[in-house]
């Protein structure tokens, strides 16, 4: 996509802080941190949101995650971490293109991803379940 | 991991609503759900956190995030969906084996996983780059 950020980013147009790459995945640091190791992790793929990637990109994500998450902990002496991937504008994406984010948190971090749990109706539970099994 | 929750449910000892299930993977409905359809995506294999995930379960995981979110939002009609994935106690993951929460998002969902942009400091984030490269 020539308009898209991070595919610049994938063909080297723009430059990054990559800590990470293979045949179909980079990995950099976030040019706008929330805490110090904050790291995008993205299929070179352009898929606007996660249910458009293709399996190769899907399954190439998620092996990068532990090797990048690791290396992470082990270089910034983060005590725990999130990973956010916000699909849609409404869920807060501002670049469509598939990015994850790897949140170091330290011990003086105060941000949350946290919400108030809800309460599941089982009855609607298994209407759901069988129509979420049956998109697939 | 004979007092995990989660290997309960993947080896059947606790139901599930059960929406997914591969060799290395399972989804189910949350039962404490944010929103109808909050989701969870488990490997089978107990990790404490992402980290520590094998290779071949996540890239397991990664390949059943398109498949579960593409179903999630035909048979939901959310207009937008977040990823989020904790690790360690310190950012808040309360079952420590690996999870990842698919949460839809709706015309009238007020909840937010966003933050305030911080700004890099591009010296330090040369040296932060070849120390995360470094500890790959």
């Amino acid at each position: 996509m020539s308009d898209c950020l991070f595919c610049k980013i994938v063909d080297g147009e723009i430059p990054c802080h990559k800590v990470y790459e293979d045949d179909l995945i980079i990995a950099f640091l976030d040019i706008q941190p929330l805490t110090r190791g904050h790291t995008l992790v993205i299929p070179k793929e352009h898929a606007p949101s996660m249910d458009k990637l293709s399996p190769d990109s899907a399954a190439a994500l998620g092996k990068a995650l532990p090797i990048v998450s690791s290396a992470i902990l082990k270089s910034t002496g983060a005590i725990a971490y999130n990973l956010v991937q916000n699909n849609g504008p409404e869920a807060g994406m501002s670049i469509a293109h598939v990015h994850i984010h790897i949140i170091p948190r330290y011990p003086d971090s105060t941000h949350s991803f946290l919400w108030d749990y809800g309460k599941i109706d089982h009855k609607d539970a298994k209407i759901l379940t069988e129509s979420i099994s049956d998109a697939m």
